[in-house]
């Protein structure tokens, strides 16, 4: 996932203060809206069709609590699929590029989704509620429609649906603490990707180690839309000592942490293989599953493009830089000509390099090296290649 | 399609100057993004994960060059999903629940798209470019993986992809005047739906007598996305003699014009025979398609709700007015008690019927008859019915 940026926008032209965004019933608003607005919200965005926090105003102060104490994220927009049934594992495991097989109930796995051509489409967690019912935790993009159509056509014996259920993200190095205080210091044992059913105030959610930061900390599944400033307003008070703050999905902070953000890094037409996700795939499984033969096929030619982590030069970027900018490497005569090679897909300050930096979907011919962007203000900064996404 | 409101948002807690939109790389500009910038765009919404323009600033004054003069508008968003090759139109049929049979090369069809269960999820367009080619022009829902995943689960022989297309629209009743200034007298003869390959300046796009206003007008579906700037400049020149006007799907004019929103008039779960799309809908045709069966069985006992068209009582309301809004029907001691009977999915002042206007998804029951609704503000609003929506 990704906040889609924040901040006010420096746009080309200079429009001063940035932009609005229009509200209205085509795009939904969360169980916590209202808490947000409260709580100084300032900028929204949209993912999977509903409002989500962009920033409160400050996105310094946003990275700083999220990575020295506590922050609190509506990501209900990270909705569910839930697949329910005696096919529903039969489902799961065709439409995972990663096997689901000896998932056990309460477990989670990171798997990421193709369509038939091998192409990366959504990058979901998938938790097993029961042996026959699970909750694919989708990213950006209406899989819910794709995973009816192929239990359909297939004609398998389940459910597919959305059900009424709202993450509330508590990231952050004290988020255990604050989460303890509310509910036991039994959560203190739950392992990574575990979840268990847990309620507070009678208000009832599916506890889960889980998040999208590499600061620690839990997602809990709101069971009941009708309960999410109640949920909210629970979780902030017992963050209070900790030093709690509103937030989101962070950019550098999940970049540091090398968690990928479908979409913003990659468009909507990559492979997992080329973004760095193929530790996360079963490509050598007995049984079938949506795109194995395009993926294997692939993994035997290499990947054409690679997502690579690179630092950039130049003076601070601010929380309003746009992107994605062009990619090249310069030509041997040093100036402005040279060979398009792809293109930077974030770009940000990072506080833990002290240095700008970005990822960038560039040929694998070039992905090792450096190459050139230039920002939107005309401004040519040198990439320089720091790791392979993921590896 | 819906701008999803537009204007600031009074939002609760009277949140100053409204929330900001966060730019990023997940969600696409429009080829035409520069030019809204530079003509004074001021709120944005998001459709089909691209930045769609809600408003430049004054809605009365886009209302006003839409129904009188000639309005220019980016809804690249529209996206088409491409299916080409020997089995195109048995997919296009397929997955449309209306009878694609006999729609000439040349010619598109509003047809409504639903799930195997019968629920819409799209309500596209769709083009026959060629008798093994169609472009399918959606609304808000990425039916693209829903289409690839009925045609490679059925193995069907075609391609389904999103092809570099972003419409353009001109609307209003001077509309046919700047089009027919910048292509030539033959375009005023081009019928309702139809359309041709053009090109302007080398520019190339496929012009089409569509749009998704009551006013008339075109679509010019630009098939060069490094040309989207370009083309903007020479139709805005071209309109300028016209008054033309900066602005996008309008709120008020659409309801006014029984244009519906998917999502934003009935969520993204109704019936196309909830929302009053009966007549668009082939129920009786001997091929099978998706939701047929389903569809079938609804008309047979009557859709359970009906999304009505209904005048509102109370003071102007603002472009800022949020919704949905609850709806019930009073109690007999015509105190605020009463039954809950569904919701006011849009509601904005109406220009046409110099009142306040709704659309409601309601219970079949009532959907007749009067009712009453809540503003945000906690103004008690009666809706008296005027039609039911598409009848």
């Amino acid at each position: 996932m990704n906040s889609g940026g924040g901040g006010p926008v420096a746009l080309p032209g200079g429009h001063p203060g940035g932009l609005g965004i229009g509200l209205g019933s085509r795009i939904r608003k969360s169980p916590y809206f209202e808490a947000l607005v409260a709580h100084g919200l300032t900028h929204l965005t949209v993912y999977n069709h509903m409002y989500m926090p962009g920033s409160f105003g400050d996105p310094d102060a946003e990275y700083e609590a999220l990575v020295e104490r506590v922050s609190l994220w509506d990501v209900a927009c990270e909705r569910q699929v839930e697949v329910v049934g005696p096919d529903a594992f039969r489902l799961v495991q065709y439409v995972s590029a990663r096997d689901m097989a000896g998932c056990a109930v309460g477990r989670a796995r990171y798997a990421p989704m193709c369509d038939h051509s091998g192409v990366l489409i959504n990058d979901p967690i998938v938790m097993c509620l029961a042996e026959d019912r699970y909750w694919i935790s989708i990213a950006d993009s209406d899989v819910l429609l794709w995973c009816q159509a192929v239990a359909a056509e297939r004609g398998l014996a389940c459910r597919v649906f959305e059900p009424d259920v709202s993450p509330l993200a508590v990231q952050g190095p004290r988020a255990d603490d604050v989460v303890a205080d509310l509910l036991g210091e039994w959560v203190r044992d739950l392992p990574f990707f575990g979840f268990v059913e847990a309620s507070l105030d009678g208000i009832p959610f599916v506890l889960c180690r889980s998040g999208w930061s590499g600061q620690g900390g839990f997602e809990l599944f709101l069971t009941d839309g009708a309960r999410g400033v109640d949920l909210w307003e629970r979780v902030w008070a017992a963050g209070e000592p900790y030093g709690i703050h509103p937030g989101g999905p962070t950019l550098n902070e999940r970049i540091e942490s090398d968690l990928f953000s479908y979409r913003a890094d990659c468009g909507a037409l990559a492979t997992p293989l080329e973004v760095g996700l193929a530790r996360f795939l079963s490509l050598d499984r007995d049984d079938d599953f949506i795109g194995k033969a395009a993926l294997l096929a692939e993994r035997e030619r290499g990947p054409a493009r690679r997502l690579v982590k690179v630092l950039l030069s130049g003076a601070r970027l601010t929380a309003t830089s746009e992107h994605p900018w062009p990619a090249w490497v310069p030509g041997d005569s040093g100036d402005s000509g040279g060979e398009s090679c792809g293109e930077v897909r974030v770009a940000v300050w990072s506080p833990r390099h002290g240095s700008n930096m970005g990822l960038a979907l560039v040929s694998s011919q070039v992905a090792g090296g450096p190459f050139v962007t230039v920002t939107p203000e005309g401004e040519e900064l040198s990439a320089t290649h720091l790791a392979f996404f993921g590896e």
